[in-house]
Formats: C-alpha cells, structure tokens, sequence
C-alpha cells in the first residue's frame, strides 16, 4: 500500500453539524428567525445527488461541485421564501461547505498515516473546496484529488482510476477510505483496497444506513483513523 | 494576495546538482564509469524544452513530464552507449527527478507563507512526481497544481488561469514566484502577480541568464523565499 485516498463528506468532516452551525450563524447576525437551518442542510444535501447525476450521466458539461451547491442553495432559497440576499451573502452561505469540521480522530490519524503513505482526499468536493477546509481545519493532505482532477463524479470508475493514475500507482496500491460502503464497492470493482471506517452520526440520531462494514467490499473494518493508521502500521 | 504559485525546477529545488548526484550513485553501484554525470544532467535538461513543444504545438497529445523524460532518458542512454539496464533501473533513474533537493531557504520560506497563503506548484511536473518530491524534500504544499491539472505547458495561459480557477481565484489573487523571468512574464500577461527569487547557481558557474528581476514582469524582487514571506507580510 503506497496512498490512502479518502470521502471527505461525512468521512473526515461532519458536514451536518458543521453546515447547520454555519446557517444558523449567519441567521442570527443577518436577524432571520423561524428557520429549522438543521433541516434546511439535510435538505441542502439530499439535492447533492441529483445536482450530480446530471453531470455523470453526461446530460450537462462538466460542473464542480461549488456550482452545483450554488444552485441548490438558490433553489432552497426560495422554497424558504429568504428575502433580501445579496450577491456576498450568498456566496458566504455557498462557502459553509469550505469550513467543515473534521471529526476528533482524523487529524491525528491523518499525521500517522502521511508518515508513511500519499494521503489525499478523493471527493466530490472541488479542489477549492478541498483546499479551504483543509486549511481551517489542519488536514495535512499531500495533495488534493477527486472529481475536479478526475473530471468525473464518484462513483463513476474514472474518479477512482484518475486518482491512481495522478499519484503514478497501480489501483491495487491504492487504499479508498470511506464511511460509506456504495462509495468502497464502487472503488473495488476498479481494483483499489478498501477501508470502512463508520460515521454513525453522521445523519444523526436514527441513522440506519452505513451503520458497519459489508464485508463484501471492505478489506479493511477500522474504528476510527487512529485505528486504520495503527492497523496499517503507521 | 490569497495564493502564491511556484515553479519548482531550478526555484524550488536544485535539479542540476541533485540529478547528477543520483545518477553518478546508480553508476557507482552498477560499476559504471567514464561518464561526465553533470553534463549527463544538463544533456537531459536540454531535450525537456523540446519534448513538451510537441504536446503544447498540439502535435503530440497530452503526455505527463515523467513519461517526456523517460523517452529523453533512453534517447540519451544510446547516445552514451550505456548498455545493460534493466525497466526497474531506467525507472529507478527517471524518478531521479522526483529526488531533487530543495535549495535551503525554501522550505522556512514555504512554512512562513503557508500561514496566511494558500502555497501549490505550478510545475511542468505531473502530480506524482511534485507529491514524490514534496514528502522526501518536506515542502509543505496546500495542493498540487501545475501542468497535469491544467493539461497544458506553461507557458500556455491556460496553465496559469487553470491554477487560478482551481483555487476558486481571480489572477489577480494569486502571485506566481520564479527564479526565471520568462515564466513570470507569461504569468502576468494573464493576470497574476509576481516575484523573482534569483537562483545564479541553478545552472552552474558561469550562468549568465535570469541573474536578475526583469522591472518590465516583476512585481516583487526577493532575494530567497524567506525574504518574499517577510515582503508579504507572513
């Protein structure tokens, strides 16, 4: 094993509790009450995957993701009947999604792993995106891959097989992390190994998805990344 | 100013000095002599304009640097009559450039501004080669940019605004650092800022080009990394 590559979405960052926290943040300076901003980022999220699909199936050209989230923050936007956004504002809403938190073990777990493998985030998020959080929040990635290098969606194979090829290793010396199972099967069909570590709030209390491991496409079970660092010996 | 941008051989790292001392280690060890390693060097160094003239004139396809320098690699070893080498020997030799040692100021230089800027390479060298250097050389880089992300040479525009886009900048946000002024003033004719860190021994003594900062593209002239950080406020 040469690289590990890693979700980032719910995997190194709590995206719900970080999105949620920024709204509301915003709200109580700007004076906008009566909103549930917790639902308003699941309801943020849940277009995360139509916004793409229009891309991986090749009915729209090639968008990064900070576009996408744009469009369906507008969209939200007006279901929620928000007045008075100014151009700035919006694009400081858009940019919750730079200053995620990171879940406590990652960055130790990280600083372990890059002693002794490439480390970098194989995301959906765009490499602005990638670069700002990793900032804010100490990720030490060695470099930033994923979709936007890829030009390609996970979980389409050529996410998985750019990321490979940019880091000159063969799939099989590569190592996809994730807290969700679609996301490590779709990377073992293209010949990486693969590594679950559970996030079981990341959809908070009632979570019933990625609750542990499928064994069939997991090589690897680890607790958290501390954990996955020592089992991979670094 | 939120992003500087670095050309790396011959600003960043010493490939005249560390190439030569690579090959002259393999050559030892496989009990080969009677070869001028440093001119062996330069002799390499002198195709790798050329060979990406074919992919920037649009007569080759994309092809990444490490395979350019590989191709230059066997040219050459013919023309020396080296004989004998196995594929793990020429690969061991053309990651050569993928060893090269950082001159001394750069990485306090790179850890300063790293603080307040966002820091990446904006190279000719493709990602696994600028990822295989920064963990052996400890340059603490936010991301990889450069020519494999951006598909094109510099000095084509596109690999300077293809960086810029990447990181979510305006050109005029970002300042391209070389120790070569041409390099700086195709970035400027785009947009960018620049510095000019001098490197009179990049190629030897006797070096007779880029001793200075050319006032008509340089914004800023330094006279190492760590003073541009200082003239940066970092």
């Amino acid at each position: 094993m040469k690289a590990c590559l890693f979700d980032v979405f719910g995997t190194v960052v709590d995206w719900r509790t970080s999105v949620s926290r920024e709204l509301a943040g915003f709200a109580r300076q700007k004076g906008l009450a009566g909103i549930d901003w917790l639902e308003f980022a699941v309801e943020w999220r849940k277009l995360y995957q139509p916004s793409m699909e229009e891309v991986r199936s090749g009915r729209r050209a090639w968008t990064i993701l900070d576009v996408l989230h744009r469009e369906s923050l507008d969209a939200l936007v007006r279901r929620y009947g928000i007045r008075g956004l100014s151009e700035a504002e919006f694009d400081h809403l858009n940019r919750a999604w730079h200053r995620l938190d990171p879940w406590p073990d990652v960055v130790p777990g990280l600083e372990r792993l890059k002693k002794k493998l490439v480390i970098a985030p194989c995301s959906n998020g765009n490499i602005a995106l990638m670069v700002n959080m990793a900032k804010r929040a100490g990720l030490p990635w060695d470099c930033v891959l994923g979709a936007e290098t890829a030009r390609a969606y996970k979980p389409l194979p050529e996410a998985y097989l750019a990321a490979c090829r940019h880091l000159g290793l063969r799939p099989a010396e590569v190592m996809m992390v994730a807290a969700h199972n679609g996301d490590l099967k779709a990377a073992k069909a293209q010949g990486l190994a693969t590594a679950f570590v559970p996030r079981p709030a990341e959809h908070g209390p009632g979570q019933r998805t990625d609750l542990a491991a499928d064994p069939g496409c997991v090589d690897v079970a680890a607790r958290d990344f501390v954990d996955l660092a020592a089992r991979l010996g670094c």
